[in-house]
């Protein structure tokens, strides 16, 4: 048992049997009370059937239970995936007597396979007769390729009032800015008003999931939900009690992102790349996105290499207006090249100790302007490769 | 010995003291005559210092001589770097006694290492003391992390007279479509004239190098070099002999390209991604461009895994407009995802089969349009980890 609680919330995690040696693969979250809550969900076009039949529910703003199965993405399985995605939505709204659009679901695992949807229609009852307040096994049954479990619980104060937010996330590989595999979960007593839950999220969303990146690919399910159910009194209406949520939120959803990034398919390093000074915010972006994506540089990272020319290498194929004669870069406060030029095995000898940490960051400085940006990523290992050629085996 | 030869060309390659273990790092190709010549160089913004150099040079469209040294890019060096690439030119010059636009100057290796030049500088007259018909020792003297060389020599007839193209190449790293880390050298006894010659290698260049990768990265240093020197007295004149000259062309550049990805680090496969019956020609590029680079689907290659759905989750991210309830999945001609659903485990078996060739194609067919497009790859292995997270140590 954790401590992983949110008033007015219940949770559930058992083995339905689609991942083996029983492991938990079936989640249920329950709210005594249909929720004010929003989502938002993979950007990409190959998207799986359960963020269709989600995606469609939550047009309602309202969501009371959330059906989660792990093991397998129900995704690229044709029409019959939709359809299974439906009949999860609808028995699990038949057992708890509510309408299918206060009905979340959501699947992660292997994409291709059938959905052994049998497996999970006929145990929805047993996840129901194990729910209580704590979100530990939930938290379990959501995991695929996660090493750790990934949750946060704050509890602080808004205008003296208690307010909880608990997060749960999960998602390790197929990480990429725009959210990829990974699902998370928000729950909060919160009492927020209906036209301020989405662009709250967003803010959110955008300052955690959308900076991390661990391998470039971006998954077919990814979810973020936040569930508000009021019970704190707590309403969220006025411009400062706004930022203050907001505060929460973001600091909840940063924690989670960085934890996954952490996790990152074979990660050993959580390195933070950082634009500066450049002549468009476009250019920033393009800068860390190339960088942080190149096998070159997270190879380098992993070797602890500190092998910046892979890094200007790559911020020259960006895209990005850049004039390497003019630019600097920096592994936290070590110079390693200046204006074009590297400095030298000392500097290199610094920089290998920087590399040493878990986390750190790497600044690269193009003196053309004052945009900036960043991302945060992990590095390539053997194990990724690991991993990653072995996942259906 | 080999049998790399042209009429009148020349070559050598020996060791100046940049590789270790006296590997051979400095190479000359020599022409009895100032040839009609072209280059194509990377695209990169992060350009190297050689690359700058040889650029200015190439603009008189002649070339006689090409002094290349491996084991240091000569990028990333500041002015410092550039001074070094024109002293090299000026004294190769000197010796050979022509004008300095008549070099071409090439590093490969490590960048943002000062590059030793005084090793170069006093090699020259040794290296030139070694020329001889056979190219074999120049190829050795341009490879850094490549396996074997790369070379073919075609002796051809055009309207009866034998025409002589023999392309020497090294790559293995870094190849993205837009060429990286590589060199070729073409070097042909045909007449071609100033108005036909970059078309005739621009056109080779984007069948071949544009259309491989290896790592997604792209290089600093890349160039592609055609020189003429009309010994053969056959003149690429007419329509029709472009026509045969460009085949000729076509079959040395794309061999050497799929060498290149042959030899891709740590490779183990070479595999032909093809989009077909998309709605445009971006759409057709997007599509095989990130397949190729997602990390997930090349461990599947290296892992042997018909991992279908890992290849339609890239195209979903490709940004390109693709129904996935509409596409079908090949790999050569078994088909394993139609109309967006798996095709089950007797499809997978097959396949299987087809992935343990070195080499083989897969299909996706978006059954939207008429156009198509393909990209040659690699898989992303243990050994690629390997070797770039150690290639500096």
């Amino acid at each position: 048992m954790s401590n992983l609680k949110c008033p007015g919330f219940t949770a559930a995690g058992i083995s339905c049997g689609i991942k083996k040696d029983n492991l938990k693969d079936l989640g249920l979250i329950v709210s005594k009370s249909a929720c004010i809550s929003t989502a938002v969900f993979t950007k990409n076009k190959t998207v799986a059937a359960p963020v269709i039949v989600s995606k469609k529910h939550i047009e309602s703003k309202r969501c009371q239970v959330v059906i989660v199965n792990s093991g397998n993405a129900n995704c690229a399985t044709g029409i019959k995936g939709i359809e299974a995605a439906q009949l999860i939505a609808e028995k699990t709204a038949n057992i708890f007597k509510i309408k299918k659009e206060l009905v979340q679901v959501a699947s992660t695992g292997v994409i291709g396979v059938r959905l052994p949807v049998e497996n999970i229609l006929s145990n929805i009852k047993k996840t129901k007769n194990s729910l209580s307040d704590d979100f530990d096994d939930f938290n379990s049954a959501i995991m695929t390729t996660d090493k750790f479990k990934k949750n946060i619980l704050l509890e602080e104060r808004i205008d003296d009032k208690k307010v909880t937010v608990l997060a749960i996330a999960k998602g390790a590989g197929m990480i990429r800015p725009d959210m990829a595999t990974m699902l998370c979960y928000v729950m909060t007593d919160a009492e927020i008003p209906e036209e301020n839950i989405s662009d709250i999220l967003k803010k959110s969303v955008d300052k955690s999931f959308n900076k991390i990146s661990v391998d470039g690919d971006t998954s077919t399910n990814d979810t973020v939900l936040l569930m508000a159910n009021g019970k704190s009194l707590v309403s969220i209406n006025s411009e400062k009690r706004i930022k203050q949520f907001q505060n929460i939120m973001d600091k909840a959803l940063i924690f989670l992102a960085r934890e996954i990034v952490r996790d990152g398919e074979g990660s050993t390093k959580v390195v933070t790349i950082r634009a500066i000074n450049t002549k468009s915010e476009k250019d920033a972006k393009k800068i860390v996105d190339t960088i942080a994506h190149s096998n070159l540089v997270k190879t380098a990272l992993f070797g602890e290499d500190p092998n910046w020319g892979r890094i200007i290498a790559a911020a020259g194929r960006s895209g990005a207006e850049i004039d390497p004669y003019k630019t600097d870069i920096y592994f936290e406060d070590i110079c390693l090249m200046r204006q074009g030029m590297g400095l030298g095995e000392k500097a290199e000898t610094k920089a290998l100790s920087i590399m040493k940490k878990e986390a750190f960051e790497i600044i690269i400085d193009l003196n053309a302007g004052q945009y900036k940006d960043y991302i945060v990523t992990s590095d390539l290992s053997y194990e990724y490769v690991k991993i990653n050629a072995d996942y259906r085996t």
